[in-house]
């Protein structure tokens, strides 16, 4: 009878993660959709082009090499399906304390994780739209997701030393699902990006005005929102990495609960500072303070109550709103706030942790948040000057005046709707 | 060895509420596609700007003071992230009896709960779409959800007395999962709205003929009833309130398989009553019989036989059809039918319970819904009164003509598609 | 205590199963989206109809006969919402071993398996688009998903003898999740029809070349495909039947970990594939391409590694662009490529599985597909002649000229967009 509770508690602590994992895949269409809704109708076969093919690569990649970097495990996985039931009942004995760590299937273990990678990358996909060559962005995702994210990961959550024989845990920094880890990372190679491509054409005049660039698709950066939000449950909610004992359970609902509360805090204060500052209730900054609640909750959504998760989550939703006034202002040019949403706000995340978790501090989140950024900033740089070097970064003038989709792709988003239409 | 069990039990339950949650907050998603589909363009950034901030607020509003009047727990959730482990532990051996009532994360039931609220208040928006000011229904939105609401909803599922000492429960009223509780209360708040503001311009002319004004979106508007769809297995499924034993289970798996073939009866009956009626398979007529199946055997989806279930489902996909072309007679102007949807046909779910439950009575039925409907209505009308009073319920004439959109939010929903593209 | 392990067994088990199927549910979703984005826009209100109705009938027609010709069931489900408790506790108890084979709700088994009726049917709704009437297209839904799939599906999962006394399983065949029984299937009963359809007007001229007809939507096309990977791991993973103990929960890791896998190496793939043979990065390639890696992978999701997943899917969309090119030059018009994706891709699964699974032969794999492939496409052939001849097949030269939208369904999908639009 002991062995069928081993049993249970192994499928469980299993399902779960396959659970969170799919939600966070679904992250990728959520992704997919507000990106196409913020960009302009001429460019939006290529940014789901680059949003379907890196994830694709980000998978493809970290069964190659980035699992392996990140957490040791095998290359290819070709060990992963093979699992010894009377090794792992043991395990389960040996344990003794049924509520010490998770024992789970590692093929669980690697979904999930697969689907972070790719989150990371997507977020690089955003800010670079609009201009920057198919291939060289899907050039530089195989080096993101094979090597760069994998690295600054395995700092942290894989367990590898960094500083001398330290990880980043060790120096007292705490990333729980990854504000920095993840969001600021990705925010890091896409400002890297971003600052060697230059602005799109006609979005900065030469007498210091910031012209408007609006997305052509309102409801699908709505629906994208939503999508984010909701696998957003998935991607805090699996980091407690244990379901199956009460205190874990306790640990993932409050997880769910604080995750949705700082979104909701984020939505309703970016909505006001924008009215205040616009006169309007401008639908994408309440967008942006979603998904800013969001990142900001995701350093430690296990430790605040809901009122704090949601005061968190409002302070990335006023944060949001003036780092994209700012970013414009000195014609760092992101068209749908990524580089703002996941690394302005990302470091607040990572920053707001000691408050409520007392196995953090405000020294070794700021050491964290400066290793992550300046690692990734500088291989990414590194890495996109290979490539321009080499295959270009930025499509031709008149490529850019005529959409990416056509030149890139040969296949209009909208054929029918659009003044070009034929 | 048994503590072992307990802690399985536990995470199961709590597990199977956040699984449930996070699929009813997706119905979010749902209801702002659906509604942005059948929205003119020029209201839908506002549409969609009203579904995420009263998801937003409901969160807002019901950790504040909703939770607490409607269930009895502590404001702003101060003690729910800490759970005695030793205290749960206890309970489960005194309850002695497996197969007893749940014992699961008090977060897991907020989360729950919570993206209830949020659903009630998403049938209001449709239903005032296209000529009331956001801030307006903001403020409503406040109110609905952190008092009215709960207040009803504490009279059934919050065990709170009503008529001297009697829960609604004790009156022979059943609601499973809300098809007055949640979907009729959301009906009877829109209608007292609509009361008020009138008519969109042009929808009825002077000589009594209704004019029809069509969705900008059918592909987004059937987009939203999938998800509505699939998000109700939750709504309904989470609502047997417990998974982990043989009967509950069962019950679960009951609910999810005639909630489903309760949608499919609605479609099939609706397509078929709006094709002898109108000589067309009119799609939006189909989608509302989706979801006056879901609304009709939400009040009973663990007792039926599937094709009871079927049954039922089709009656809510006729008496759908009819109320709307009703509606319309009387000049009540619902853009997406939400007041039909959900408030004649909640009407008719709860009619359905006792043909199929030996614990409800048709007086039972009968006296709670009054009670919802008149709390409700008449509480929301003075709401809407007092907010017309003081900072007007609906847009200026010109602004309605222009759309809502540029007036309340600044940016167009599709500035590239439509006629007055740039 | 044992009885408590019991209860919490069913539980899981059957949570499993309607997780997965709420996740087959959401693929409906993911056809309608997928299909409407690759239609034009005047034929997209239509298809969306066929897919809303194609998914209400087949919930309906599997109810009442389908699920009882495949596995034997009662028909109309009298019986499946009472459970014995003690009959079932007995029933583990005689089990003995643990790991033996699952026990959970009839419910929930029924709920998963007609969420597979539809997506076979859904198959067939995009390949006939934008020529076929819709009450034809309903009707034939009607045979399709009470008799035709039923059949073909006893002969494998059912344990209906085919061949003698023989199942397609004692002959070697084996089919995991259904790429034969449900994809190539649904791709059988879709060539049949569109044989006998003939082209959309315009696809081919006289002097044999080949019109590209784009996809009005391609967010929508990409929306589709991200559900459907989405709801693919439901579709696979829940197809191991059980969850509850180390080996299974193990398997069903490993199924989600190859069917992300499958669809990545299927995305990767294509795009090179599509850029080699058209010099773009075709979006509607790599997205058939992700669907080809999916369905490839179906037939045997659990026995390859990760890295053999991966390549099985590549050589889906590699496959799957050759095979689009080619029934174009055939003049097979298929507006969405969904006999290339799930035909000729679903038999190429069914031969890849022999290369993992010791359980199944080439033989016995060929002799299945054979015997499928005949029976649908026969049958199919017959119902759709019949269909034919009492109502016919084909809208009229003017009505497809003018968008069946506006002559079945009087709707127009996307009335202030397009040119047309008043």
């Amino acid at each position: 009878m002991e062995n069928n509770v081993f049993h249970l508690q192994y499928a469980m602590d299993t399902f779960y993660f396959l659970v969170c994992g799919a939600l966070v895949m679904w992250m990728a269409a959520g992704f997919a959709m507000l990106e196409a809704g913020l960009v302009r109708a001429k460019n939006t076969t290529e940014i789901l082009t680059k949003n379907v093919a890196l994830f694709a690569i980000s998978c493809i990649m970290y069964m190659v090499s980035g699992y392996a970097i990140m957490y040791g495990g095998e290359f290819f996985l070709s060990g992963i399906q093979d699992v010894d039931v009377d090794a792992t009942l043991a395990s389960f004995a040996e344990q003794g304390d049924f509520t010490g760590g998770s024992i789970y299937s590692g093929a669980s273990d690697f979904f999930f994780q697969v689907v972070f990678v790719a989150t990371a990358m997507s977020i690089v996909s955003g800010a670079v739209a609009e201009r920057m060559k198919l291939w060289a962005f899907l050039a530089f995702a195989v080096v993101m997701t094979g090597f760069i994210y994998p690295m600054e990961g395995a700092w942290t959550w894989g367990g590898s030393a960094v500083f001398g024989m330290y990880t980043l845990g060790d120096l007292g920094f705490s990333d729980f699902a990854g504000s920095g880890i993840v969001h600021m990372a990705g925010a890091a190679a896409a400002l890297a990006g971003v600052l060697l491509l230059g602005a799109r054409k006609g979005k900065y005049t030469a007498d210091g005005r910031t012209i408007a660039i609006p997305g052509c698709n309102m409801p699908l950066a709505t629906l994208g929102t939503f999508i984010l939000w909701m696998g957003w449950f998935g991607f805090n909610g699996g980091s407690v990495l244990k379901l199956g004992d009460i205190a874990n359970a306790n640990s993932v609902a409050m997880v769910f609960l604080n995750t949705n509360a700082a979104a909701a805090g984020g939505v309703v204060a970016a909505l006001i500072t924008a009215r205040i500052l616009f006169k309007k209730a401008d639908l994408t900054m309440a967008l942006n303070g979603a998904l800013a609640g969001l990142v900001a909750i995701t350093a430690e959504p296990s430790t605040p109550t809901a009122l704090q998760a949601t005061i968190f989550g409002a302070l990335g939703g006023i944060l949001v709103v003036f780092s994209i006034v700012a970013l414009d202002k000195i014609k760092i040019d992101d068209p749908v706030g990524a580089i703002s949403v996941h690394g302005v706000v990302g470091l607040l995340g990572l920053l707001l942790v000691p408050l409520t978790n007392d196995g953090s501090t405000f020294s070794g989140q700021i050491i964290g948040a400066l290793t992550i950024f300046v690692w990734v900033f500088v291989t990414s740089m590194v890495v996109w000057l290979i490539i321009k070097t080499i295959i270009g970064l930025r499509v031709t003038e008149e490529e850019e005046y005529e959409g990416v989709d056509v030149a890139e792709c040969g296949i209009e988003a909208y054929p029918e709707f659009t003044k070009s239409a034929k």
